[in-house]
Order: C-alpha cells, then structure tokens, then sequence
C-alpha cells in the first residue's frame, strides 16, 4: 500500500479512482449520509465522478479523470468517509 | 409501444424495469431534482431501485424485482419526470 492510498478505499490506476461501498440499515441513513456527502463537495468545490445509490447503500467514485487523483480528491475520500456514520461495516 | 409504457421511459423485461436519464446544466439543479425525487419516494412510499448521478446527470432505474412493474412504480416514475424540471432533452 503506498502513503497515498486513503484508508478504506480501493484505488485503480486506469482510469485513477477511489471507489468505495457504504451500507446502511435504513434508507433514512442513506439519506442523511447523501446530504451530508452533497455539503462536503459543496464545501471542498469538488464532487465524486460519481454516486450510485438504493435504499441501503450508496457507491461513491472519485477520479480527476487524466490529471490523476490529487490532494483534493484524497481529501474528498476522507471526508465523505468521516460523513458515513452509521454505516454498517 | 404497450398502453402500459410510461412515456420517456425505457422499459425493460428481464429484470422489469423502467430506466431514464436526466441531464442538468448545471450541479445545482442536479442537485434539486435529487432533493425532489426524494421527496416523491417519500410521499408514494416506494423507491426507485437505483439513483445514478454525476454533477450534471442522474440516471434512474425503477424495478420491482420479481414481482415485476406495477401501477405504484409506473406512478413512480411519472411523478419524478414531472419533477425534473429544469433537465435538458
């Protein structure tokens, strides 16, 4: 593992993404996790590539597309961690 | 096209599904149809099966398993059409 990665999820090199799975037991969890992960980006001025999401689960995706995973992104995926309380292991 | 086909939807077999993409221009009215058809799941009680959204599009899909489609995921998927106000064709 390089002292880039951050803890918890899996990077890919090709395309460069952080991706990780959140779980839930409720949907009103869910909800609130995706509130919270929408004032993160809106603080940081930076979003995920993507979110897929059902009741009790939500996929988040970070890439910077060619550029690469920077600080930014990194410090996206640490934050949108820190938003998942709640989530089951 | 079936009379049970819900217009601007694709519908699919197998699994039953009803599946559509919305582009926004913007993140911030991406980010209020999300807020909107959250609040449409809320009121009818049931939810699409998957919400798939980046800064500027969100792809539902709505199923109902085995069970296939019925008349509350066909009012399901009406209801969010009406709430992507905003959305580009």
């Amino acid at each position: 593992m390089s002292d880039t990665t951050v803890e918890g999820w899996t990077e890919q090199a090709r395309p460069p993404t952080l991706f990780r799975r959140f779980s839930f037991e409720r949907y009103a969890d869910t909800r609130a996790f995706l509130d919270r992960v929408a004032a993160v980006q809106e603080t940081l001025g930076v979003a995920p590539h993507n979110i897929s999401f059902g009741t009790t689960y939500v996929n988040v995706t970070i890439g910077a597309g060619d550029a690469g995973l920077g600080e930014i992104e990194r410090e996206l995926a640490r934050r949108i961690a820190a938003a998942a309380t709640g989530a089951t292991p």
